[in-house]
């Protein structure tokens, strides 16, 4: 990174942060006996879907990652429908003792459909963080669990453990958070909006975030990530601008005693408000034509782009210090990570012939 | 029913349904030894959740069930968010060993969240059969389960049973079934397009029915429902037609033997052509505006709306042979009854020391 004489904020490309995370898997691999085995799933004929398949294939070559490929649907051929076959590929996988993690590439049906499917997916495989415990432990910010309670139909406070440093208690496991989600917190920490002079749990403290999209999928994990990091956040949809914080403390129960996670609260600020108060904007709408306005941005914040489509106007550094446009090979390092702690915890249950 | 002079079709108010159904709920009441509890868990200001609230309420008292309403968020006060607290809500009745079945009253946040919320209710207390585990038995026509089924992280090729007929084997229980579609098939079965001629699982053979609508809430899970029962049925949403079929027979494997299930395909059929060979004619669109077109429908169909605005136009009679122009009356038996399920399957539990 050079300076830039322009006067213009650095632009950040992914490239650098996914490196730091890429050796740390790398040593990962380096420890364990067995390389683990992903499963890949891709129903449709969807070229971005392709594209994204043909990346993780790479990235799992460059680290020596097993990646098997599993075409079904439309994208086996063009005479099938587009998705057939991807419940019965993600039901294969789950039994297949041999494979340690299963990404479907989304979008194949559209939200709702996609959401059951995800459900599917076992969650000792859930290499994405989209199965519904997890996004439980997210929002309620539950960061350590016991592996069993994986293996439990149901969520609530019998899966809270302490947290006292960033390392789980004896028996217990860091839960599986979202990949994407996950990639712009670490891109956020890369850039030292996250404060490691802070304790761990409450290092966003002191910073305000606006987040643009409440998505199951990115918008609303994110924003709960962050409250629960300390900031203060702003979650913008199409409908509704609301926000999320820890503080002031709320009255905690002795259930709730080891994580005070963040409450949602509706706000009458409107979004240029919420901008101009905000050290940090991430925005992921899936659509060219939305644009951040530059003029409602506060001089010197960080800007991070998540959506396909750029929603940062050209201009996005007369006023952002940082600018990251893509956060995708950040969010690819996510997966293979959660990948080695899912294939760790089997050997863990497997040593606890549980 | 009294003949129509008018040479128009018979206009079927649900009420008579349902009064078969409530006689049954009053029996199985009467063979139990305490009522079950059901909590409704009400978070939003909407007047029509309100008015199914109270509804709920009614149906509750007249049969001798115990209810009782959880206001929370909006619903609660003014000036708390729409949806605050409801996830508190639904996870305390989860824990609440004195609590039988949980009613959540949605749209809430969005299909989006709504799904989230829908996936933390225990399947214990699902009386709305919107766990990912019973759309799973659904779409997998996988009719019969063991109780301890409900309490396993996956779904799979463990959990399927023999099914001979209408009564499961010895340890099983037959699996819950999402109320809103159920509550169409049991109007289907009452006007005989079921034909009970027919053995179990196969009578709807021969008939071609089209739903509109494809969500996961209603439109999918009912068209599943359908093909397993041996209809050819057309899945019409906005962007697609599919067709769903169990016929010619597929190839089954060991796994579906007892179940052969409806596969999914693209069909190239407009949605004029589909209702030209419909038999039966399901809407469930959330719109004010859409309208199946009179013209279009076979003549001396079975028309069912299942939206709270009318999908059919005020001529359907003159096509349709009989016309349903509303369900909730017996949806809301249908959840009863799935109510009583699920307390008997406590109580099964509950002996077995399980």
């Amino acid at each position: 990174m050079t300076a830039d004489t322009s006067g213009k904020g650095l632009l950040l490309k992914a490239d650098s942060i996914a490196d730091t995370f890429r050796n740390e898997v790398k040593e990962s691999l380096a420890r364990s006996s067995h390389p683990p085995k992903l499963v890949g799933i891709l129903a449709t004929s969807s070229a971005p879907s392709k594209f994204y398949a043909d990346f993780t294939r790479k990235q799992c070559e460059d680290l020596g990652i097993e990646f098997v490929l599993k075409k079904t649907g439309a994208a086996e051929n063009s005479e099938l429908g587009e998705g057939e076959g991807a419940e019965e590929a993600i039901i294969e996988a789950n039994e297949d003792d041999s494979v340690h993690g299963i990404m479907v590439y989304y979008p194949i049906y559209g939200a709702q459909q996609d959401h059951y499917l995800q459900q599917i997916v076992s969650p000792l495989k859930d290499v994405e963080g989209l199965h519904f415990k997890f996004h439980y432990n997210l929002y309620h910010n539950i960061r350590f669990i016991r592996p069993q309670s994986l293996t439990s139909p149901t969520v609530g406070s019998a899966d809270v453990l302490p947290v006292k440093d960033d390392e789980p208690p004896p028996g217990a496991v860091k839960s599986i958070i979202p990949c994407t989600p996950l990639g712009v917190v670490k891109c956020l920490e890369h850039v030292a909006v996250y404060n490691r002079i802070l304790s761990y749990g409450d290092r966003a403290y002191g910073k305000t975030v606006t987040v643009i999209n409440r998505s199951e999928v990115v918008g609303r994990p994110l924003a709960a990530m962050l409250a629960n990091d300390g900031a203060r956040v702003f979650s913008a949809d199409i409908d509704s601008i609301q926000e999320y914080t820890k503080r002031p403390r709320i009255s905690v129960d002795a259930t709730w005693q080891y994580h005070p996670r963040h409450v949602v609260h509706p706000t009458n600020l409107t979004l240029q408000e919420c901008l101009a108060l905000s050290d940090v904007v991430v925005s992921a709408v899936p659509s060219a034509n939305y644009k951040v306005k530059t003029e409602w941005l506060k001089d010197g914040c960080v800007c991070v782009n998540v959506a396909a489509d750029k929603n940062f106007e050209k201009d996005v550094r007369d006023k952002a210090s940082i600018y990251i446009p893509a956060v995708g090979k950040v969010t690819i390092l996510m997966l293979l990570r959660n990948l080695l702690r899912l294939s760790r915890y089997k050997e863990i249950s497997v040593a606890s012939g549980a």
